[in-house]
C-alpha cells in the first residue's frame, strides 16, 4: 500500500467568516495541511471536506476525497447538490449544538406558556395584572423530530414539568415521554399537542409539513387558548402564508420562528408584526468552531487509524 | 384525656378569592368544620389556621389553635405580626410551587442570556441580525437562597448548561453546583456571578440586601457585558432606587423583577420602561389551591394521629 497523500482538509464555509474555523483547525491539528475555499491549490490532496453550503461542483473535483463533514445540523442543502460525490457524509452531532438549541426551544416554549408577550405589552402600558397561569403539567408539548436535538429538548422540557410527547419517523424510546412514530401516529400525536416544537430535518417527505392542514389537527382545547408553533428545524418545513392565516384566524395563538422559507426574512413579511409571534434570525443554535472542530479532527485521526466514521447521514432518509 | 373539639379550620386569605381554597378543603376533607374569615362564629373550635396575610389580632384570639399553615412561600408578613402566637408555623413546601418558580426563573435567565429583549427590539424594527451568543457554560449564574425553590431552579439551570453556584446562610451541598455559605463567602460568590437570581427569604438580615453595594461586587467582565439581577424572592430585599441607578449607569445590564418594595408597582416608577428590565406582577409562582391544600390536610390528619408537623418555620432564622 502506497502512502496516501490525500490528507489535506478543505474548508468551505460559504458566506461565513472562515477565520475562526481556520484557527480552530490549526489549534487542534497544527500539522494538518489546510486549504480554504476559494483557494484550492492542490485539489488532489484533499481527503476531507468540512463544509457549509459548498459551492456547486467543487466536491466532485476532489479525486482523493474520503469523507464530507457538514458544519451545520441540517444537511438538506448539501444533499440537494446534483453532483454530490457518493462518499460518507458526517453530520455534526455535538453537545454544544444540542445545548444551544435546547436553550432556544426552552426559552420559546416558556415565553408562550408563561404569556411573556402579554406581560411585555402590559409592562409597556404600565399595567399590573396577574394572568391565570396553568401548571406546566397541564400543557402538552409535542416535539417533531427526536434526533440528538429533539431528545435533549424533550428531556429538559419534561424536567421543567411539561407533559411531553415526541414524534419521529422511526420508533424512539425516552423515559417519561410518550413516543409516537410514523405517518399513522401523526394525527394522534398532533391531537394531544398544545405547543408543537419542530426539530425535523428537511427532506422530500417533510417539506411544507408545517401548514394549515397540520395546524388544524393540533389540540384546540388546551389551557393556552389554542395551539402554538415553535420551529427551529428548517424554513422549508413551514408554509409561511399558512402560519400568517392561522394566526390571523386563531387556529394558532402564537408562534416562535427561527427559520424561514427565504432568509433573511423579507422586511415586508407580515410575520414580523403578528401578535404573539417571536422572530429570531436563524440564531437558535449557531455552529461554534471551538466546539465543532475538535470532534471532527478526532474523527479524522481515528478514521486514518482504521476506525469507522460515526454519525453518518442516511442517504435514503436524506438526513 | 377529654375529646379535643378544636379541630376546625380557619381560612384567612386576605385579598385573595377564598372560593377555590374552600372548594379544595371541602374536596379534600368533607367532614372538617371550616370557618372563612371574616366569619368566625366559634373561635374556640379553630385548631388550624390556613393563612395568607391574616388580619392583626385574629390568631391571638383562637384559644384552641394548634398550628398555623402559611399559604405562600414567604412568611415575613406573618412573622411581622406583633401578637403572633408562639405556635408551630408550617411553611408551604410544595413541588407545584417550586416548579412554577423554576419556570419563571429559567425563562428570565434565558431571556437575558439569549438577548431576547434585543431580538424583540430588532423584530419590532424588522431587522435581521444575529448577535454573538455565548454558550451557557460561559455564563455564571449565582442563586442566593438554596431552599426548596432555589435548589430546584439551580438543578434545572445546571442541566441546561449554565455554570451555577449557590449561596445560602447555612451550608448546602448540590451535585455539580458550587455552594457558598455565610457572610464571609458572599463577596467571592458575587465576584463569580454574571446573572444573580434572588430567592432569599425576607428577614432583618436580608432586607435591602439587593442594593448598589452588592451590585458593584458582581462580575463585570462576563460574556453578557455586565451583570444581570433576577429577583423573585421578596420586594423588601431590593432597593429600587439602586436598581434604577445601576441600570442607568451600566452597573447592571439587565434585570427581571417579579416583586417590589410596594405592590402593585407604582405606574410612575421608572422601572417599567428601563431597557432590558422585565417586570411581572408578582406572578412568578402563584399559590394554587388544588396543589397546596391536599398536603396541608394530610399534615393535619397525621398531626391528629400523633405524628410531628413537618416544614416548620425556624423562629430564630425567621423563615
Amino acid at each position: 500500500m502506497g502512502v496516501d497523500t490525500a490528507r489535506s482538509i478543505l474548508l468551505a464555509v460559504g458566506s461565513w467568516d472562515p477565520e475562526p474555523w481556520v484557527a480552530a483547525i490549526r489549534a487542534g491539528d497544527p500539522e494538518r495541511p489546510l486549504q480554504v475555499w476559494p483557494d484550492l491549490p492542490v485539489p488532489s490532496t484533499v481527503g476531507y471536506a468540512l463544509v457549509w453550503e459548498p459551492p456547486q461542483g467543487v466536491l466532485a473535483r476532489l479525486s482523493g476525497l474520503k469523507a464530507i463533514f457538514s458544519l451545520c445540523a441540517g444537511v438538506d442543502r448539501l444533499m440537494a447538490q446534483p453532483d454530490l460525490p457518493y462518499l460518507p457524509i458526517v453530520r455534526v452531532v455535538n453537545s454544544d449544538l444540542a445545548r444551544r438549541m435546547t436553550e432556544w426551544v426552552v426559552l420559546q416554549v416558556l415565553i408562550h406558556h408563561r404569556r411573556q408577550r402579554t406581560y411585555d405589552r402590559q409592562q409597556a402600558a404600565r399595567i399590573w395584572k396577574e394572568l391565570r397561569q396553568p401548571a406546566a403539567d397541564e400543557v402538552r408539548v409535542g416535539i417533531m423530530g427526536l434526533g440528538v436535538l429533539g431528545r435533549d429538548a424533550a428531556i429538559v422540557l419534561r424536567r421543567i414539568g411539561f407533559d411531553v410527547a415526541g414524534w419521529s419517523r422511526r420508533p424512539a424510546n425516552l423515559p417519561d415521554i410518550a413516543c409516537f412514530h410514523g405517518p399513522d401516529a401523526l394525527d394522534r400525536f398532533l391531537a394531544r399537542t398544545d405547543i408543537l416544537v419542530s426539530l425535523l430535518p428537511l427532506t422530500p417527505q417533510t417539506r411544507g409539513i408545517l401548514g394549515i392542514r397540520l395546524f388544524e389537527k393540533l389540540a384546540s382545547d388546551g389551557p393556552l387558548g389554542g395551539p402554538v408553533l415553535v420551529n427551529a428545524g428548517r424554513g422549508g418545513l413551514q408554509v409561511e402564508a399558512d402560519i400568517i392565516a392561522a394566526i390571523e384566524q386563531g387556529v394558532l395563538v402564537g408562534a416562535s420562528l427561527d427559520v424561514f422559507e427565504s432568509e433573511p426574512l423579507d422586511p415586508k413579511s407580515p410575520l414580523w408584526s403578528l401578535p404573539n409571534v417571536v422572530i429570531t434570525p436563524h440564531a437558535a443554535a449557531a455552529s461554534e468552531p471551538k466546539a465543532l472542530i475538535p470532534p471532527i479532527l478526532d474523527q479524522i485521526r481515528k478514521f486514518e487509524a482504521g476506525k469507522p466514521l460515526r454519525n453518518l447521514v442516511d442517504r435514503d432518509a436524506m438526513y
